[in-house]
């Protein structure tokens, strides 16, 4: 039996030094063009710009009739003017001659050809000037627009059928092959490839590795891919060999953090440069050392905000929220009376079901021990 | 040339009749269970109870020596008590006749089996009971909740494989041929499919139909499909012929809403009773058509809340917004200075430029000529 010495990880690294390692170490990955119908949630790699104006030509703005406005002056319901019949729909190029265009029911077309304008139009009345949404070398989407609906809109519109988006990162999940049949490592796979969806990554291997140090080093050593994490072995017991087999085979620059849930995390590079993160296999452990670095490594690559991916709020503690010193602890809470929040169970004693049984959570950085009733904290919204 | 009277659309609905019309006519759909490594996103069916104890037996909370608790007592680094060696793996279940975990670094094994204590252990220490994180029988995950990771964590901790969810909407897009090559109708395509991608939608076909009322009605006549929306030919002009392929194939139930941009939007069902949403084929309109009709009734099929997929928040108008009396008007906005907004270019300016080139939007209410300066409006924000 071999027991390894817990001084590994009795000087945990802070939850900031930490994260200050994964902002200097990942960073965005390169660029793939993609159709844009089904571009929807990538990241715009290069600012977009009009190669035209849009639209390229004066347009009708509505059904109507094509006029030209100055041969309307004085139409009224007792003077109807007659012009020649031009009927536009919306969104065509004005006919040659015509500044204005008159709705349908303002007018009333005869069979002779022409239509009897009973109202006075001036130039451009329904009319979408040319370049009224871009004129022809305007910013479109800025490089770094995560492209909602009204942005993909916006460049079909502009003629643009492919965009330039920053690649979503390839994930190795490398699970170790848990101790007893259903234990709770079994779990950590669906949660994490969850989130790891959510951040806009792809997931294109979840092996099951085997506890032993050769079997930790294969998993590792990977070129395909643009992140590998390693999920439970991160302990200090006997069978926990995911942080040893890293520094034998790469970088292991972190090894513990002052993170509670999650004080087991790792962090480096394998030897093909390929970031490692060390998840730890508890549940709870491996939620929170996912979503406060393998999270942030996941959407830097993309592109995208590395900021935790929840709405926050200012709200006021209805009860204290204790926390203990030197540890980051990710604190759960639910809503109170009025716009309050109190602390739910915690993790350590009830486990992911905390942060499912909850409205939110407080990050309680290690320097403090916690917060005084009618304190003012920042919650993270579920 | 056949010109259809206006006052088809002349008596336009309410947005909020139209609204209660979609929230009436479209019911959620139907469950299927999915693997639950992948379910991200998906909108649970059923709540989902712990059909045994989370864990199932008393386990070690942390890498250690499991001990019988009462045996360490008057341990300390002056008077170390020696018990028999027992290492356990967090996660492990507790061996018969332990009650505490050790943490490694308090207990020094020896070559003969034993470890020494120096320190008291309580029992419970560093165990996770029995149950802590769910009783047999307890609530796991309400029907309703979209699942995140968290939720898919817990749900595979509980042993489940596959959950019951929510069918996802299978959507037919008919998209009105262009009137002329490269106009703005061709952007509508990418653009509703990635609205109906963001709400869970699914797009099973995307036709593009001649503008005659034969391909139309072909076009609505859909079975296999859980709504299809029709994109352009929604006015009064020669070529609108879509409401009335509706009205002839089903049910138009309401066709012109007083809403700006979007306000030849049409609403009802084919001859299948399948929904039918007539999005206008001006972009920006299409645009407003799909957020405040088609998205919700795409939503409520999925299951999900129909509400605007926005945050919003409460903010003054360092500015006054104009509206039209009669019309809801979707006003595109700015952040201005400290906590305000003010106007952006409209949509009748600049399109859909107006949805891209600002930073939310407010919903002027058909009652409402917009707000002075000073006044404060909710804010949805993009």
């Amino acid at each position: 039996l071999i027991v390894k010495a817990a001084a590994t990880l009795s000087s945990s690294l802070s939850v900031d030094a930490a994260i200050a390692w994964v902002d200097a170490a990942i960073h965005c990955l390169g660029v793939e063009d993609t159709a844009l119908d089904g571009a929807q949630g990538r990241v715009l790699a290069e600012d977009i710009r009009a190669n035209r104006a849009i639209p390229d030509k004066d347009c009708a703005a509505l059904d109507g009739f094509a006029i030209e406005a100055n041969t309307s002056l004085g139409a009224s319901a007792y003077n109807p003017v007659e012009v020649p019949l031009r009927p536009v729909d919306a969104g065509d190029a004005l006919p040659a001659g015509s500044d204005a265009v008159v709705p349908l029911d303002l007018a009333q077309p005869d069979e002779r050809g022409h239509v009897e304008l009973v109202e006075a139009a001036a130039p451009g009345d329904n009319v979408e000037q040319q370049g009224a949404v871009a004129a022809s070398g305007a910013m479109l989407v800025l490089a770094g627009t995560q492209l909602a609906a009204r942005h993909i809109g916006l460049l079909a519109l502009a003629g643009l059928r492919e965009v330039p988006v920053i690649r979503r990162p390839l994930v190795r999940i490398a699970l170790m092959r848990p101790l007893r049949p259903g234990a709770w490592e079994d779990s950590n796979g669906p949660m994490v490839r969850a989130a790891i969806e959510r951040d806009g990554g792809v997931v294109k291997e979840l092996v099951t590795v085997e506890r032993g140090r050769r079997a930790i080093t294969n998993a590792l050593i990977e070129m395909s891919v643009d992140i590998v994490l390693v999920i439970g072995g991160t302990g200090p017991g006997s069978d926990d060999q995911s942080a040893d087999a890293l520094a034998e085979n790469g970088e292991l620059a972190i090894h513990g953090v002052a993170l509670r849930p999650g004080e087991t995390t790792g962090l480096g590079r394998n030897s093909n440069s390929v970031p490692v993160v060390l998840l730890p296999g508890a549940p709870a452990a491996c939620l929170w050392s996912y979503e406060l670095f393998a999270g942030p490594a996941m959407r830097r690559l993309g592109g995208r905000d590395p900021a935790l991916p929840y709405r926050s709020r200012e709200m006021a503690t209805a009860r204290k929220i204790v926390s203990a010193i030197g540890m980051t602890e990710i604190c759960p809470v639910r809503f109170g009376v009025g716009d309050t929040v109190e602390p739910a169970p915690s993790f350590a004693e009830t486990g992911l079901m905390a942060a499912v049984n909850s409205d939110g959570f407080v990050i309680v950085p290690e320097g403090s021990e916690g917060y005084p009733q009618g304190a003012w904290v920042t919650v993270h919204l579920y």
